[in-house]
C-alpha cells in the first residue's frame, strides 16, 4: 500500500501489523473487485489510519524540536554546513520506491535539525522574526483544509476571514472605504499597485498592450525595496523608465526631488502616471514624508502607491502611527502582517482607496468555469477574479487569529515593545567603544558598524574603510558556524557592510541586545 | 500578557495558574526593569507555555475534525450557510481585547465546521482534492519553521530540496538539463514564460520596456487557462494579442490553425513570440499535440510553453505518459504537483530547458541586502533572483516529503488509479439512463450531463438545451445545501450547463463514483 508500510526498529511491529490488516481488507475488496487497466477501484487504497498516526508522529516532533525549541536560547539557531556537505548529510534524491515511516521520520527530524529557526530568539536576519502560537494554529488548519480562496463556494470561511480582515487594515489606513487582496509577497502587491495605477491611466493598455503607447514613468526612492525595479520590468514598462528620486541622509524620499523628476519626465514628452513611496525601507527603516508626496501626487494627478510592507504595522500602534502621516491620501498600500505582526509567511495585503471595483475590471478574466452568474448565492462574494493568480491561500486567516488572540491593543503592545527594544539597543550602541551607529532610526532596523580594536585609532580614510568592509563578513561567517545568532549585513549606499539588526519578536528581551553586542566583540575583537 | 490569559470554563484553572505564575516571572523582573518608552523589556513577554498548550489544543481539533475525517464518507462536505448567515454564525469582527484560548479553541472548532472538506472523499469540485499526509506533515514543518526560499544562509535545506526536485521533474519531463523555480501559482508560471520569452525574443525590453517596441504577439488554444489572459494583460502586452488558435471537437488545439494564426501575425507586421499549449486543459482536460506544435514553433522560432499544470503528473505514469508525447522538445513547462499529485495549496514548478542563467539574467535586480557576493559559501544557491517574489515559501518541500513517501511508483500508481476510476466512471455514464457524456475523456475530468426524466424524451432543439441549462445548477444548489458531495458545473463553448467531475484522489473509491451518479440522479429526477 503506497510502498510505506514495513520498516525496522520501534515501529516495525506496529506498521506490519496494519500491512496485515490492510492486505486482509484488500482481499477481502478483492471478492467484488473491479478491475479497469489492471486496478481494483473497490475501496479507498490510501490508509488513513497509517496516515493519520504519521502526521501525529510528525507533530510531536514538530512541537518538540520546532515550537518548544523556539523559547530556548541556549539552542543554535542553526547547525550550519555548506552546500556541498549538507548533501550528504541529507539523503536528497527521489527514488522509485517510498521509504518506511520510520525512516520519513528521520528525515523530519534532520530536515529541521539542519535549517535556521528562524523563531529562535536570536534570528534577527530579516524582516520577519520569531513564533505567533496563534497564527502557527491557524496555519495548520488552512493547511489541513487546503482551502483554495476564489470562490464562495469552496472557501465561504475564508473569504469572509478576508473581508474582515481588508476592513479592518483599511480603518487602520485611515479610508472610510475601500477594496483589498492578499497577495503571495509584498513585491506582488508593489506589482499589482503599479497595473492598477496604469489601469486607472489608461484602461485600454489591459487589451491593447503598450506597444505603441507613450513611454509610462513611475517613481520611487533610491532606498525603495527592488520589487519596484522588478514590477517595471515585469508589467514591461521597463527598468529604465523608473525614476529614482534622491533621498535624504536618514533615506527618506526628498519631495523637491520628486517633483524635479516629475517635471523632467513631462519635458521628455513621456507619461508618469505611478509613485511608489516607501513607509519602512528595508535596509534603513525609513519612511517616506506622505503627506508631501501626496501634494505632489495630487498636482500632478499620479497615483500614489505607499509600499508599507514593513513599516505599515506601526499604523496599529497610537505612539508610532504617526511615522505614516498622510498614509490615508494613498490611492494603494501594501502591508505585510507577516513581518512585524508575525503572521507567517506569506500574509500580504494589497490595500485599494478606489470602491468602484478598479481591482475587479482591472484583473478580472471571467472564467466561466469559476465564476459562472447563475449561482444559487451572492456572487460578489467570488472574489477571485481580482487576483492574478488562480487558486490562492487563505492567508488573511492566520492573522485574523493572531488578531483575534491579542487585540487590537495586544498587537499596539508588540509594535511599541519591539520599539522600544531598539530604542535600548540604540543607546547601548551609543554607549560601547567600537560600536557606531549609521543614523538615529525610526522604526525597528538598526544599523551600525562593528570597529574591532586594531581599526579605533586608525584615520577614517580609504584604507580604514575597506578594512572595516571585511569585518562584518567575517563575524558573520563565525556567527553562522557557531550558531549563536543571526544577523543581516550588507554595504549600502557607498557605506561599506555593516550590521542591520531588526527587532520585532516578543520572544526577545534586553538580555538578547545585551547579547548580540557582547557576541559580535567577542567574534570579532581579533579582526 | 497578550490579553489571553484568564477564560470561562474546564480551561480557566490552568489559565488562572498560568496567569499568575506569569505575574510572579514579571514581578521578578521588575526588580531590574529597565524600561523605555514606558515598556518592561527585561525577559521575552510571550508566554512560550501557553502558546505551546495553545497549539497542542488547536492541533487535536485539527486531527479530530480535519484529519480523520477526510476518510469518512458519512460527514457532510460542507455544512452551507449563504454569506449573510454565515457572518451571524461566524464572530468574525476584530475587536480591541484579545479572546481567551477557550473562546479562540472554539473559533478553530467553527472554522473548520463551516469550511469545505476538501479533503472529503466526495470532493469533486476542482483540480485538487483529498488529503496526502505526508505531504501535511511536511507543510506543518514549514509552517512551525516559516522559512523564506531566497538565500542559502536563511534556506539551506529548502533550497537543496528545491533543487532535488526540480532536477527530478526535468528528468522527467525528458530534458538533460534546466532550471527551475517554485511559484504561488500555475498562474503565475506561464506569466513567468511568457516574461522568459518575451526576453529571450529581446532582452533589451528588461530595461527599456514595450513602449516603441513592435506589438508582441502570443498563441494558445481557445480551451486555454485564463491565466495566459490574464498574463498578457499584466506583462503590458494586452489581451488582444493573444491570438486563440481554433481546437477540435475533444479541445485539442489544432497544428493547422496554430500555423494560420502566426502567418497572419506576420502578415500584420507584428512580432509573434510565443505559444502557450496546453497539457490538460481545465475543463476537458484535453492535450495539445505538443509534437506538431513543437514542429510549428520550430519552423518560426517561437518559445514553446506547455502549460501542464493539471496534465503535467501523467508523466509520472508509464502508462499515460504518452499523453504528453513531444513535451522535452518545449522551452518551457509549468506543471503543478499540488492537483493530481495533492501536494497542498500551492506547489506549481516552472521548468525551463535553458541552461545558460536565462531565467535569473531575466528576473534579476541584485538587491544588495540580501544578494551579496562576499558571502562565506557557493552563492550560487541564492536562488531568489529567479523570482519576481522576494519572500517565497518552500513549496517544493511537500512534494518531496509526498514522493519520499511513495516513491516515483507510488505516485505512478496514484495517476493510474485516479485515470482508471475515471474509465470507471465513463463506463457507468454510458450505461445509465439520463446521462450524457460530453466527450470521450482523456484524463480525469469526466464532463456530462444529467438529463432529468422530464426532458428525456424531449427533441434536442432550442427548449430542451434552454431547459438543460438548468438542471445543473439546482442539483449543485441542492447538494451543497445537502453537503452530500461537491461537483463543478459549468457552460463550455456553446455547450450549455454540464458538470465536470474530477478524480484525483486515492481515498476515492469505486463506490463513490456509483454514489455520485445515484446521488445526481435522486437531486434532480423531479426536474
Amino acid at each position: 500500500m503506497n510502498g510505506n508500510a514495513g520498516g525496522e526498529g520501534g515501529m516495525m511491529m506496529e506498521e506490519e501489523e496494519a500491512k496485515m490488516n490492510n492486505q486482509r481488507e484488500a482481499l477481502q475488496r478483492k471478492k467484488n473487485a473491479i478491475l479497469v487497466d489492471g486496478v481494483i477501484l473497490n475501496g479507498p487504497v490510501a490508509d488513513a489510519k497509517a496516515g493519520e498516526k504519521f502526521v501525529e508522529e510528525a507533530s510531536k516532533i514538530i512541537m518538540e524540536e520546532v515550537i518548544k525549541k523556539a523559547a530556548d536560547v541556549t539552542e543554535k539557531v542553526c547547525e550550519w554546513h555548506p552546500p556541498e556537505k549538507l548533501k550528504t548529510l541529507l539523503d536528497l534524491e527521489l527514488k522509485d520506491t517510498g521509504e518506511t515511516h520510520q525512516r520519513l521520520l528521520q528525515f523530519c527530524q534532520d530536515i529541521i535539525r539542519f535549517s535556521v529557526k528562524t523563531n529562535h530568539p536570536r534570528f534577527f536576519n530579516q524582516l520577519y522574526a520569531g513564533i505567533d502560537y496563534y497564527s502557527l494554529a491557524a496555519r495548520f488548519i488552512t493547511e489541513a483544509l487546503n482551502p483554495s480562496v476564489y470562490t464562495y463556494e469552496v472557501s465561504p470561511v475564508f473569504l469572509l476571514v478576508e473581508e474582515a480582515v481588508l476592513k479592518k487594515m483599511i480603518e487602520f489606513i485611515g479610508w472610510e472605504e475601500g477594496d483589498g487582496i492578499f497577495n503571495p509577497g509584498g513585491s506582488v502587491s508593489n506589482m499589482y499597485a503599479m497595473n492598477l495605477a496604469r489601469y486607472r491611466y489608461c484602461p485600454d493598455i489591459k487589451e491593447r498592450g503598450l506597444s505603441g503607447m507613450p513611454r509610462l514613468v513611475v517613481f520611487t526612492s533610491e532606498e525603495c525595496h527592488y520589487s519596484v525595479k522588478k514590477a517595471a520590468s515585469f508589467l514591461g514598462i521597463g527598468t529604465q523608465n523608473v525614476y529614482f528620486v534622491k533621498s535624504d541622509e536618514r533615506g527618506k524620499m526628498i519631495p523637491e526631488e520628486l517633483e524635479k523628476q516629475v517635471q523632467r519626465a513631462r519635458k521628455e514628452g513621456s507619461a508618469p502616471f505611478f509613485v511608489s513611496a516607501t513607509a519602512g525601507t528595508t535596509v534603513l527603516g525609513a519612511f517616506d514624508p506622505l503627506d508631501e508626496i501626496a501634494d505632489i501626487c495630487e498636482k500632478h494627478d499620479l497615483w500614489l502607491h505607499v509600499d508599507a510592507s514593513w513599516g505599515g504595522s506601526a499604523l496599529l500602534s497610537r505612539k508610532h502611527r504617526k511615522l505614516l502621516q498622510g498614509i490615508h491620501r494613498a490611492n494603494s498600500v501594501a502591508w505585510n502582517p507577516h513581518k512585524m505582526l508575525m503572521a507567517g509567511i506569506q500574509c500580504c495585503a494589497l490595500l485599494v482607496k478606489d470602491s468602484s471595483d478598479l481591482l475587479k475590471r482591472c484583473y478580472s478574466a471571467n472564467a466561466s468555469y469559476l465564476f459562472q452568474q447563475d449561482k444559487f448565492y451572492d456572487v460578489s462574494y467570488d472574489t477571485g477574479d481580482k487576483s492574478i493568480q488562480c487558486s490562492r491561500r487563505a492567508d488573511a486567516f492566520k492573522f485574523w487569529m493572531t488578531w483575534k488572540a491579542l487585540g487590537t491593543t495586544g498587537l499596539e503592545e508588540r509594535v511599541n515593545r519591539a520599539l522600544a527594544l531598539a530604542r535600548y539597543l540604540v543607546d547601548e550602541i551609543k554607549k560601547r567603544e567600537g560600536f557606531q551607529l549609521l543614523l538615529e532610526p525610526e522604526y525597528a532596523n538598526i544599523c551600525f558598524w562593528y570597529i574591532p580594536p586594531s581599526l579605533r585609532n586608525m584615520e577614517k580614510g580609504q584604507e580604514f574603510w575597506e578594512k572595516l568592509n571585511h569585518v562584518a563578513p567575517i563575524i558573520k561567517e563565525r556567527m553562522m558556524k557557531k550558531g549563536s545568532m543571526m544577523l543581516g549585513y550588507q554595504p549600502h549606499r557607498g557605506k561599506v557592510n555593516f550590521f542591520r539588526q531588526v527587532i520585532i519578536s516578543p520572544q526577545v528581551s534586553r538580555e538578547d541586545m545585551d547579547f548580540l553586542l557582547d557576541e559580535i566583540d567577542s567574534l570579532g575583537k581579533d579582526l
